[in-house]
């Protein structure tokens, strides 16, 4: 795959095209100690990873403790940010939730911001539903937001969610929306599934982002559009510079660097991990605080984890001001 | 089983004692055709059950399309049931959300609505959590609403919400707040998991109630305290016949009718399968509909489920006036 001859296609940044494409975090969400969310805090860390190299933060994902926030609470953080600052062009939120409305509510709040796009999750709580239900939700979203601006990036994570998207769904939601419906972010860990979602539908426009920068370079190779990863809240730079020299020489050694940082964080729980890293580097021992059901890295994980990591070579130049 | 000796045990009706006991259904909530929550048919159908002999409405369960329903909608359709006379000493909302907030407004709104309790799910988004985490989400709840009145009744489904409430975590929450966990509802589908909760707590009070009627009458002589059952929409006479003569001659009889009916329904997805039942049958088909990502069952195979129900003897006497 690596040898084979490649596709013309122009080296993007984040503001050559029309859609967003590079790398993008699914930004940490930071809590207070009553467990409120830290909108200031959530703030500086998005500035931050833009100043490390993300093309869009993918806020409100798995990553970001999404679905253990209200939609109030997400709709308040989206404010904040924009309000702060915080280019909406840049911006990616997820809001696919269980219940019909509240995806409708985040979905309309984003495009109205600006945002780039929204990465919208099926509702997950029913299992073994139909793709014909599936087709059903997407649609009345899509209807009932009713704005040309919308786009819709699928947010495939069966690992997780435990409802899955599949190969026919996108091809109807395509030939029904096909301007409405943007990409996917794959986070399924099978890369034969992001290779037929590339194969199936990137020439027609449909930006498949891979759900962990493991698949980063790959998927590059394959006509993807970059990466959405849970590790890029702390390896920004490094998973940054695959994707501007995904074509040099220098690419495959490059790749092989994030999947060492990725194998060491992937022996812990994600998000507990993440904000271990982050609290760690930043000495903001509030960054390990999460929100039940999940809990906090323990402090002898939490130092394993900073001696594998600087086994690798890692060192987080953290620097939220 | 059926032979052995039975602890002595008042015969329960539901005001007889401090906690509901007996049938109670997980009340289907009817929709409109641009899938907003009909309050008005909702409270003929809640009315209904209770004529037939349920001790209690689940309103706003997985039967209920709950995790379709945003809060707001939820709200709103459990102050219209009380404000139509519903009485709140007969209702178990589901208030368990993937939000801690969420969960926690919910299940203030019932406590304040002066419902019998909450049935109360885990947050179902992250998968493999821990005992601990979970610990902490009910504890967050229990603590924050802060009301003497709250009944907890655990929710225990992993076949959908893919996480479950083990026996440790019952035991920890009986321990820290032994008069808010009231019970659990046990839909496992495992006899034995009920068996073993029946084993561990139902001497200290802690209610459990088969998520089917299958297990009634097990459940009653194992100790427990009655079923919360989808098909109790469509058949609660005759599942409560077997709450009321548990004790008599005629109870395996009885049980083996309603698994008949169980049986019987359970080749079709549950939801739209009810549904299409109380369509037949009230001859009213605007209560086939469902919302997304739930389908609605095809004329042919609503069919084929009432010609099945008529060889069971299955006659649902509906008349919500």
């Amino acid at each position: 795959m690596g040898t084979s001859p490649q596709p013309e296609q122009p080296l993007a940044t984040r503001r050559d095209r029309d859609r967003i494409r590079g790398v993008m975090a699914p930004v940490l969400t930071p809590f207070r100690s009553d467990l409120s969310p830290d909108a200031p805090r959530l703030a500086r860390h998005c500035r931050w990873l833009l100043s490390q190299g993300c093309a869009g933060l993918a806020v409100f994902g798995t990553t970001s403790e999404a679905n253990s926030l209200s939609v109030e609470e997400r709709e308040s953080l989206l404010e904040h940010l924009v309000g702060e600052g915080i280019d909406p062009a840049t911006l990616l939120p997820g809001t696919g939730c269980s219940a019909l409305p509240d995806t409708v509510r985040l979905t309309r709040a984003a495009v109205h911001a600006g945002c780039a796009g929204v990465l919208m999750l099926p509702p997950f709580y029913y299992k073994a539903v139909s793709d014909e239900g599936l087709f059903r939700v997407f649609a009345e979203v899509i209807e009932r937001v009713g704005d040309a601006r919308l786009r819709v990036y699928l947010y495939h994570i069966p690992p997780v969610s435990q409802v899955g998207l599949s190969a026919n769904l996108v091809a109807r939601l395509l030939a029904a929306y096909p301007r409405a419906i943007a990409g996917m972010k794959d986070s399924s860990g099978d890369w034969n599934n992001t290779k037929a979602m590339l194969d199936a539908f990137a020439a027609r426009g449909f930006d498949v982002f891979a759900g962990s920068e493991r698949f980063l370079l790959a998927n590059l190779r394959g006509g993807g559009a970059g990466c959405i990863t849970a590790t890029a809240n702390v390896n920004a730079a490094a998973i940054t510079a695959v994707f501007e020299q995904w074509r040099t020489p220098a690419a495959d050694e490059l790749q092989q660097k994030l999947n060492d940082v990725r194998d060491a964080v992937e022996k812990y729980p994600a998000v507990a991990a993440l904000k271990a890293i982050v609290a760690h580097y930043s000495g903001d021992p509030a960054w390990r605080t999460v929100r039940p059901p999940l809990t906090e890295l323990p402090p002898a994980a939490t130092a394993s984890l900073v001696a594998e990591l600087r086994t690798c070579g890692f060192g987080m130049a953290f620097d939220e001001g």
